[in-house]
């Protein structure tokens, strides 16, 4: 599993994972000050969306890819702080889970 | 193959588990206590849903990858332990199956 | 090539199967007594549907991955001896081919 | 690159290569006395389109994957003897080439 | 990752990218200097998205896959110094990132 | 990267590579003396294309696999010793690339 945080992402960068948001709507996402993405099997974005979902002051989306039901990345959006600690609990869950 | 458990799973969660239902209906899912998952070959998630489904207490959906037709992942929906149990028996069959 | 047997199929596995033939015929199987899966190249699954077809007591369907046009599994439907019987002479003639 | 020879192919054989034919023409494929089938990289395929079409006595059909566009398997009609020529001829075109 | 340079594309070539821009405007690129093509995973790419972005002097486009939602080079368009720039910037960033 | 070249191509084969241009035109292609092929990753092909595209006396074609979007294969018309002037080209670049 592969993490990584964008910090003040660029409109462009934006646009490009708002024409890829697996729930179709499709107006811009609000401009956020940090951006966190998750990129790994299906069965490991689903446990980490989970995790990000109970996390506080983020917002998670998962990033389609080659079609629209595809699913191969997990953008999570927030305030700085929030993104890293998600992130981190992401982590933290993946590296300490019995199965 | 590769199989986890969520307990209390998010709604976020589940509405991308929804968007991916192989039977094709579109009415979010109950929640459950348990979401069990299991990520393998094709010929391993059918005799996975196969044991799944004739487990107590669960309800077993295949997930779709890239296209509708495509499935790549199984979800097992119930109590805890049932979920729990569901799993431990894929995982058993799979271990002593003569073929 | 991974070859597998389910013996008493569950209604939802069969469910999994109809809608994923290749035939593209949308009625339910009707139940069978076993199926066997055969998964490999799609070379091989073609020559194994030829043995599987002139075997006895067996019906032959293609299962499709993720497009309508990609067959990625076998499923062969029948009494349990009759499904045994053809898996094992797949098995044998793919072991013993001269190419 | 992986080829085959089916003698007296089955019915429902043919049935599944005539779903999957890239001319898309939908009639079914007359009954020949053997298929050859070709699986390798695209680039060895249309080599290999290309010598079996300069054969005498055999026709070529690409047989189509994932996608109507994409090509997997070349699939060679005729009767045996033509079949076996026309494979042996590509087999040898293709460990001899320069490039 | 992997990342490119051409210099004075020809025609034919930018038409090939403006085929597959992920942006899905159809008028053709407006011939530039350089392009610069970088390529490699989603969670890379995404990231060398909002280097570029912020890089003075190009512009970026996703060039698309197999399907409309997939992608899977970037092109940065530019003056050949500022190409150089960006692609520069990107390697340093995916080589000193701390995730 | 893959590169091959076929001398005084068929009519099928021609048919097959008609079926699958990038640039959606629909006639078939005009037959020519030779045809090269150039198959390996995006990036690797649209640095050859744009080699192609500057040689003297040959046509570039990209090639689609899956699905319209996605381009496989590099196929470069022309007169024999064009087309395998521009082969030999490629190659020189892409062995002698700074990058």
């Amino acid at each position: 599993m592969d993490c990584r945080i964008i910090k003040s992402p660029g409109e462009n960068t934006l646009a490009i994972l708002t024409r890829r948001k697996g729930s179709g709507q499709r107006e811009p996402l609000e401009k956020p000050d940090a951006i966190g993405l998750v990129q790994g099997k299906l069965i490991e974005m689903i446990c980490a969306a989970d995790v990000a979902e109970k996390a506080v002051g983020v917002t998670v989306e998962d990033i389609r890819g080659s079609c629209p039901q595809n699913m191969i990345m997990l953008a999570i959006f927030g305030d700085t702080a929030s993104v890293i600690a998600a992130i981190e609990e992401i982590k933290k869950k993946e590296n300490n889970r019995k199965w």
